[in-house]
């Protein structure tokens, strides 16, 4: 057992596995090379056409202990993960890792293979019961919670083996070119699955709109394809994308928003070739809202919008705020539709997206980046992992990539979430080190990181309400009370890892 | 010293390398790892621009003994290799290996530098003088000469390993997004530097025309790039592309092309679906536009034209007599033109091209492509490589892989050239084994395989004047006499590797 650089205790072994504790967000280097895979011959008239999931899977030759993975762009309308579980049982096999983008509530209809022993590892962040279940000791199953860059890291370094990947493929050809924006299934960005594709030993394309060859546009290219399966349904179209993403109503989110933007104002980063990302939440829209306008009052032309895509973000590129948008995930049916038609509206990787190792990596061009959080504290370590209750809950996505990449990275929320303070002595759990983040916005007060002397400065010239971050921990805590201490028991059920897979912070299981 | 399949003499070992001597067209499988490479971590702010060629040189690490590559799509306007060599003197660099895509009549700049011993080996075929110069033994460099496919798998499987790839780009951001279609060198697609991108150890982007992030369209991206490089100029522009490619107005390639389609009709290969390729030849533009015709009487909604595309190519796109351009390659300005605008017409990779170990391959979803030849011999055997003089002066292209992978293999050619009968008893130099090539088109008569038997039988329904090949030989002959044999030193100066990695032939110095 040793201290991480936060001070949170990590043991030298967890599941087998030795673990290295996080030191600081810049340090860790790569040190092994591109992670490779057999290369494989085909003929002329040869086919990858396969009848059902299960002569896939015994194609890909799986066998007891291996990982197989799917994404996560069909969020809660996902079918092809539980769908593959059942078949792995079915075959007979034992302790097989799920190595997808994310897992979503819809995949709690895996829990009893989990329990049979057939799935033992999920090797990535959990939303939802599954996570809960093992929070609270019902359940076990080894967890790494993963964000997006960190994913595809430990895949592209071969610290993750993905034996054999599911691609769910809205529209798909016989040789296995797909895209994610046309079908019932649509989806738009196949960003998560890219990373997959390139390094999955073996990758199975998946679709509901199997089309004549060749799929136009490409996404995923043959190049990557192994097999190809039609089955009946991807997925529950309602619940693939929203129809669409708003901005907030409530008052208190509009002043989080307002004095977001004044901060950004103020940074002096909203100049020609801002770029910027928000999150789909209603606040984080209506930070973008008032971006806009200012960008729009000072004539600003913007570089890129990226990250998860929303509508708003489409009409920002309409409208010429932005030249283009990197799009690793449609939040909603217009980011859909605009990656369809608009080519400056572009798919990128989870690779190039947020990777630390990768040489493009977009995040690291970020100027301005709004995040949220469940918890922030004295140190400005943000949680979007565990809530109040101390249950795993959350997925990272993409909050310590970006905020590690942005020049500036914001945190909004609300300082009080249901009677509870945001700011704390000391987050449940870390997943983003303080040491990467700014400013933290409440319609309260406004923190501000002591690197940035000038930018409290500026802020407090320009009447804003900036506080010391101590300060105002203790002047929520007076409206709140202390919130109680959380008890836990001394066994770790998941893992934390930060983007560079050192690991930050661990997950205990929660005292009833 | 062994006789490979087609009665070819291959040396065990040459110039120390071990060589494995051709067998078939289909029993070669790969046997290694997808090729690798260092990952690397950049961080925010750090900037990828390099002052210099000498710069980017010094940053790559180079030492005596290790290769460069650069692309060829500027042709015979490329200046960037040349460059490259005489830094690599001033650097005082011994033995170096040039692993470009191609090398032209341009490039016969670096000819000092081989006599030098600057530059030992050229692991690409040559077009011109240095090729010439080595064939008559006045100078020493090892030539491998690879097909397009064949140079795509030599990278991927790490027999070639580029230590630094340069790679020209016409348009370019800081961080090494770039494309081919914009700026004063614009050249199209870049299809042949995917591949240095994808695993050269480090990758520098040279470019004339630096644009702002991001660069739009992106064709190779950031995540590829190490550094960045301004020059002055990258080619001229004159001989990069040219303006226009024409359908020829030679009666006999006239005549060579109207039985060239009526073969392709004979075929039955003509229907919705259909995929093409022809080469930039006028007799080849001729067959193009005979089949355009037949399509468009027919009724015929075609698939996919690929490999180097021309205008003609383009027209036929635009009046949906295709579905996609796969273009690995622009030989035109109005090609080029098309893919900045036409979704429709994509770039790919060599890689994906024709790689036999690319599980993509588009190569070999081919229906029909039409080829040229300097020699057929009667067993259908084509040389490409070699003139009538013994000579070596031009590289394969990707003549032996759309060969292998199309349905129906077509070589037009003149019965009669320079005095000379295009068919021989044996031709000089095998650049693609006549298992894969399927009929021969002249305008004297039509050669069909053996294997061929129906569609031996449909064309003489046609009235088509089908011939023997050893008749036909014998029929040419009688004309243009019996052609003098070449005389060869003992001395191999260069290797003719099939696209699976096998050497099919080999060059001899020819005996002045």
């Amino acid at each position: 057992m040793a201290r991480n650089s936060l001070g949170r205790e990590i043991p030298d072994v967890w599941r087998g596995r030795k673990l290295e504790p996080y030191r600081d967000p810049w340090s860790k280097k790569p040190e092994v090379l591109r992670a490779t895979r057999p290369l494989v011959r085909r003929f002329p008239g040869d086919s990858k056409l396969l009848p059902s999931l299960r002569a896939a899977l015994e194609a890909c030759e799986l066998r007891d202990g291996m990982n197989i993975s799917t994404h996560h762009h069909l969020r809660n309308g996902d079918l092809l993960l539980n769908l593959l579980v059942k078949e792995l049982d079915a075959m007979g096999l034992k302790d097989m890792g799920i190595a997808s983008s994310s897992v979503h509530d819809v995949h709690a209809e895996i829990i009893p293979y989990i329990r049979k022993g057939v799935i033992t590892r999920i090797e990535t962040g959990v939303n939802g019961l599954i996570a809960k279940m093992v929070s609270r000791g019902e359940l076990r199953c080894d967890i790494i919670v993963r964000s997006h860059g960190g994913r595809a890291r430990s895949i592209v370094t071969g610290e993750v083996e993905i034996d054999a990947a599911f691609i769910a493929a809205p529209c798909c050809d016989e040789t296995g070119n797909m895209n994610g924006v046309m079908g019932r299934s649509a989806c738009g960005s196949l960003g998560y699955a890219h990373t997959d594709a390139r390094y999955a030993k073996k990758v199975v394309a998946v679709t509901d709109n199997l089309v004549s060859f060749p799929a136009a546009p490409i996404s995923i290219s043959s190049s990557d394809v192994d097999y190809v399966v039609q089955i009946e349904s991807l997925g529950d179209p309602s619940k693939i994308v929203s129809t669409t993403t708003r901005v907030t109503r409530d008052p208190a989110g509009l002043l989080i928003a307002k004095y977001a933007a004044e901060v950004i104002q103020a940074s002096g980063l909203l100049k020609d070739g801002f770029s910027f990302q928000t999150g789909a939440g209603g606040t984080s829209l209506a930070v973008a809202d008032n971006v806009r306008k200012m960008m729009a009052e000072a004539r600003v032309k913007g570089s890129f919008g990226c990250g998860g895509i929303t509508g708003y973000f489409v009409d920002m590129l309409e409208e010429g705020y932005f030249q283009t948008l990197f799009d690793v995930q449609c939040f909603d049916q217009r980011a859909v539709e605009s990656m369809r038609v608009n080519p400056g509206h572009r798919e990128i990787s989870a690779d190039l997206y947020a990777s630390p190792f990768n040489r493009g990596c977009i995040a690291n061009m970020l100027d301005c980046v709004i995040l949220g959080a469940t918890e922030v504290d004295v140190d400005y370590n943000v949680n979007v992992n565990t809530e109040s209750s101390g249950w795993l809950l959350h997925n990272t996505g993409g909050h310590c990539d970006v905020a590690a990449g942005a020049k500036l990275a914001i945190v909004v929320a609300p300082s009080i979430r249901g009677r509870l303070p945001v700011v704390r002595e000391s987050v449940t759990t870390v997943t983003t080190p303080g040491e990467t983040v700014d400013v933290v916005v409440t319609e309260r007060g406004i923190c501000v990181a002591d690197r940035h002397e000038d930018l409290k400065r500026e802020l407090l010239r320009r009447n804003l309400p900036v506080k010391e971050i101590h300060d105002f921990h203790e002047e929520i805590t007076r409206v709140t009370g202390k919130p109680r201490a959380l008890e836990f028991e001394d066994e770790i059920v998941a893992l934390v890892e930060y983007r560079d897979g050192t690991i930050i912070d661990v997950v205990r299981q929660v005292r009833d």
